[in-house]
């Protein structure tokens, strides 16, 4: 298994917090989303993202960037318009996003 | 049903996030959580928090504060660091903690 955990350099980068709630169904919402993951994970800045999502419906991503630049490209790319478009339309009730500058990370390994 | 949305103000504003793999079984997990869920609610400069486990065990918290003075008082407070020490004991193989000021927000819900 592949860890969920990215694998970030030193502060400082960026994260964009991506907060939702699914609409019910699938309407071609996870192969779009694999094919997201594998698209964002090509754009120059990317330096990785986490995700994860509840039984309830409730999930949340964090992805993480080199700088603002990339972040804004990211959202102009031109598949990713579409998939945005389509999240407003089929398969999102509500979603909240956040761009922050990460100052300072640190973390723990059980040994 | 309560919201799993936080309800923030504009930015800039504070973000911890809490990314997490929990270790088996329960070892008194679910009553700390919910006890610091609400300890942290009634510290100053708690903006609220968002938080999801999925069902392989790794979950994303994020949680969001006034200032980075809120955040260190939150870290230090006596019965926090008393869980942060068994979270790092019994709860948690692995976690990381990327502290970041949030700079831009925005939004979208079904009508």
């Amino acid at each position: 298994m592949t860890s969920p955990f990215a694998n970030l350099p030193a502060p400082p980068y960026y994260v964009v917090s991506f907060s939702s709630i699914r609409t019910a169904g699938d309407n071609g919402y996870g192969e779009m989303a694999d094919l997201m993951e594998a698209l964002a994970g090509e754009q120059p800045g990317y330096l990785g993202g986490e995700t994860v999502r509840g039984p309830d419906g409730f999930g949340i991503t964090n992805s993480y960037w080199r700088d603002e630049d990339s972040i804004r490209a990211w959202k102009q790319h031109a598949d990713h318009v579409i998939a945005q478009k389509t999240g407003r339309s089929d398969w999102y009730e509500r979603y909240e996003v956040r761009i922050a500058r990460v100052e300072r990370a640190y973390g723990f390994e059980r040994r």
